[in-house]
């Protein structure tokens, strides 16, 4: 059940990626790069830090062709994809959460602390976008969209499962992935933003 | 002889990662990164990916400091070296063979399945060229240029590597390489190119 | 006394980085992120090369809270802490100093070469900057600016280092950072630039 959501939040964000490299005028390679580096960039950035190396992305073979066929779909397909954008928006966001709460698992099994577990956690969920951002050219969405609650959302879910960790792991996460999503999903029609610096 | 020709590789790269810094009007210290960065980069990426800590490449002083020398005569010469134009595109074109072709052997000694192998390989034939643009403030080229088969020359060369590899790792490096060569040399003038994205 | 000179140099790169949010106009969660970026990236990224997994930093509790706590700070109070320009600079050069002559070391631990070592001495120095120029979506300041000697201080002060560590660790660091230190303070004002690329 968790590895078909994992599948299914990777594939998604493979589109994001391909969707961001069509939009930039790529060739095929190039947006199959960016659906693959969003779809494993994040995970894999967190293995290297917690040492799990080869990342465990990199051994997963079905994952990683499905990766690809993907970016292709979205390459031959994108203005169909495109309009898909409020369905992409939400399994987008059960991504987010979901690796955000597996990648702060990972931090707690490799000994860190709460903010060790939420660099994890948030890096994992929000890495590969970044990693496709900086690649396109762009400042990384997440360090300004103070109106879309994105990393922070994840931040805050990675936070939960540390807490909630000594109650039992598959609570923690299901806690930790909740958090996130709710604070995607409801942030914006609450009006809850991040502020900005003022003068 | 392979020892010689990934000196070549790696002194060619330098070069072209030099010529990049002083196109751009960087100082000395920025055109030496750039040249070490695009000599040593790509083959570092992969060292830290299928963890050989610290990376290869960042223990072979000779290597290292013939790299700075390159840098140095570059700074010091650069027209006279852009003059060298044609030849420093057949040299590169040798490097980049060359790098596909032994990052894929390392992908195959860390256990890695073909993507993996494909991915280790064409890191380590344009992973420097990659960070040399991002710092550079230019998009990687190898994301749009499609005319120019470079990456994925050096990814199907990594295949083929992978591919042949049972039938000796001399001839699946020699059919690796030329693979990537003969792609990147004959493509352009058979007119291969990548498709991009439709309207 | 060298652990609270580390937290005072890691404190102000964090000012640093958060400066540089608030100058770019992030919101919150970007300034805290080029915060924890330029504090902890360079050690980080050193780390990452020599395969000290997870990064020394990211298991330093205290320190990371503290590292937020100087974002907060300059995320409310930018205006008062930008008047502290002067106070910054000499800071900033001391934690430079510091990070280069500590990050040298742990190259020797590893039993890097004078290039190896120097290499991990820089990054552990400028590193962080890098990231957060690169998130900034501008080209690293390191690359350019001829007339403030900033990396090739830390590189310099790196070999003082191998240089001098036979003669013992703490002699051998204090001249490192010395050297780092004298060299970006009388640097500009003896005129000393490095040279840029003619023609």
């Amino acid at each position: 059940m968790v590895e078909a959501l994992v599948w299914l939040g990777t594939l998604v964000f493979a589109a994001t990626g391909a969707l961001k490299g069509v939009e930039k005028g790529f060739d095929l390679l190039g947006v199959l790069v960016l659906a693959t580096v969003t779809a494993v960039g994040g995970g894999s950035i967190r293995d290297v830090l917690v040492g799990t190396l080869p990342p465990t992305a990199l051994r997963n073979e079905p994952l990683l062709w499905s990766v690809v066929l993907v970016g292709l779909l979205v390459f031959r397909f994108h203005p169909r994809v495109q309009a898909l954008g409020p369905l992409i928006y939400y399994l987008d966001t059960l991504g987010l959460g979901l690796f955000a709460a597996l990648g702060a698992e990972r931090g707690l099994q490799a000994g860190l602390g709460p903010f060790g577990v939420a660099l994890a956690g948030t890096l994992s969920g929000v890495g590969g976008g970044v990693l496709r951002d900086v690649l396109s050219g762009e400042v990384p969405g997440i360090l300004y969209r103070a109106g879309d609650l994105y990393a922070s959302a994840a931040l805050l879910g990675a936070w939960v499962v540390y807490l909630a960790y000594p109650l039992g792991p598959g609570l923690a996460l299901f806690l930790g992935a909740g958090t996130t999503m709710a604070l995607r999903l409801f942030g914006r029609r609450l009006g809850l933003r991040l502020p900005t610096p003022r003068g």
